[in-house]
């Protein structure tokens, strides 16, 4: 059986309608797509992201925070976004595998990731996460929470956050038992909770796992020959929408390691996909990272994508 | 191996403090009862029960809700919860089992329960949830909704939904496949996310499941020998602070149905738990329900609680 592992952006299933049929609706019509590596043979495990959903949950936490209801940290935010997201995404993937008159149960499983504490991230907190303030209010607030808020692209000041690279995937046993019984699994949503281990056991921290990195740390430890990771092309482009634009097939990680180096991928957007796909694909013998869009999947079998190998 | 299933209240990891660290705090505390099952050789399913924290969250999500950021319906704030509480039990459990020394993995599962679109409760909704209203706006909300509000124990007015039976749980194979490769697997939170099956496959409705009858119906699909529904109080009593009280130990469905005809159970709190202990006691042979404290878990297996058979 061929494992692999598919990565979902948060920003596929929530576009510009934040309501719950809207986003359920989008993964109704992800499902469709999603099904097409079942009917080829691949035994599934996905995991999504959860960028704008966090995000609408960090504003309704903090606009209503009392006493009596406080707002929830972002590890926890980030398990709510696993139930909400994990039950429409399994809810839709089992409906699109009845009506395929497929026949494969579905679960998903609550995730936590190690990450190092100390990770050199900590030492720099980058990601900008929650509502947005003033520069007043941002000062106030850096100094009753002991975090930092930076100015984000003209729009206000927003709490950074660290985003430390996944060492370890706690629940990895039970996706790989669920997987290893047939089971379309999902899980690491959000990039995962996460997590550092201390004298009191495992403990959440204030921090965002790149779902990417945290879905290639999920294939090598699932030991998945294949990792998908999904976005809005259908293959990484240099040069894009220049005269002389060159479309990525197939492609050795060496030579997509001399691309990154001549900065051909944009930091916010190809660069962490590109980095993540290196990465997997130097865990092991034989694995390929696939960039590509959803509509390639029923493609796969057939040389979709970007394909990197090691 | 003795498969036992254990329902945990939601006020047991809610009392006064809301805070993520004092819910956390809680279930580190009620892990280190639920262990003592996992000394005693169970294979051990544990369900939840989320009223405080969907309560909670229903009302956050209500008070800043907007176009761009809607609230959630409940069956989603369900799952959230599923995903919140999921994390902060299988942290609590793992960090639990680890310091005692012992060797059980732990995971979660997002928790969808089937109930029955033409269950009487459908007809008439009797469950309050989320937050209050003067009389006026519940009269514009119930018709701009299309659902109930009914005055609540005079502190105003509240929506109220159906609490149906539960039909059956869809994830039940998944919690299986995992109880039987030695997880602690905790799951069917809330009471489960109600579905209902239609001809476009299965849909969220807008209801909440008892926890209990949840938690007994889990049972009952997973073959467990065993129900144990945890409250405040060692045992069931009848006449209880009264100069003829009596304490329940071990009960016949017959003798207790006798006692609930006679109307020994308070409907709001006693009554539930021990109806769908009957109900699950009377679904198979050889079936046991314990009502009891967490306290004495660890004398399960020498009769601790009220406990019911058939």
């Amino acid at each position: 059986m061929n494992r692999i592992v598919v990565a979902l952006g948060g920003n596929a299933i929530l576009t510009d309608d934040a309501s719950a049929i809207a986003q359920q609706k989008a993964l109704a019509d992800t499902s469709l797509h999603l099904i097409e590596l079942i009917k080829q043979g691949y035994e599934v495990i996905i995991s999504h992201g959860n960028g704008p959903q966090v995000g609408n949950l960090l504003i309704q936490q903090h606009n209503d925070a009392s006493e009596k209801n406080p707002a929830m940290p972002l590890n926890t935010c980030v398990a709510m976004t696993q139930g909400s997201i994990g039950y429409w995404m399994q809810q839709a993937i089992m409906n699109a595998i009845a009506k395929a008159g497929l026949n494969h149960p579905v679960a998903s499983i609550v995730t936590q990731v190690e990450v190092d504490p100390d990770d050199i991230s900590f030492r720099n907190p980058s990601k900008p996460i929650g509502p947005f303030f003033d520069e007043e209010q941002a000062k106030i607030k850096s100094l009753e929470e002991n975090c930092i808020y930076k100015e984000d692209s003209g729009r206000g000041w927003r709490k950074v956050v660290p985003s430390p690279k996944p060492l370890s995937i706690l629940e990895v046993e039970a996706i790989k038992t669920l997987a290893d019984s047939g089971f379309v699994t999902v899980c690491s949503g959000g990039g995962g909770i996460p997590v550092v281990r201390s004298e009191n056991g495992y403990e959440g921290v204030e921090a965002v796992i790149d779902k990417d990195f945290a879905s290639g740390k999920l294939a090598e430890l699932l030991d998945a020959k294949q990792l998908i990771i999904l976005t809005g092309v259908d293959n990484v482009y240099i040069n894009f929408n220049k005269p002389d634009q060159m479309k990525l097939e197939r492609i050795h990680i060496s030579e997509i390691e001399a691309l990154v180096a001549q900065n051909h991928f944009a930091p916010g957007s190809m660069l962490p996909k590109v980095l993540a796909a290196i990465t997997f694909v130097k865990s092991g013998i034989n694995k390929e990272a696939i960039i590509t869009s959803l509509e390639q999947l029923k493609n796969i079998g057939h040389g979709a994508g970007t394909v990197i190998y090691g």
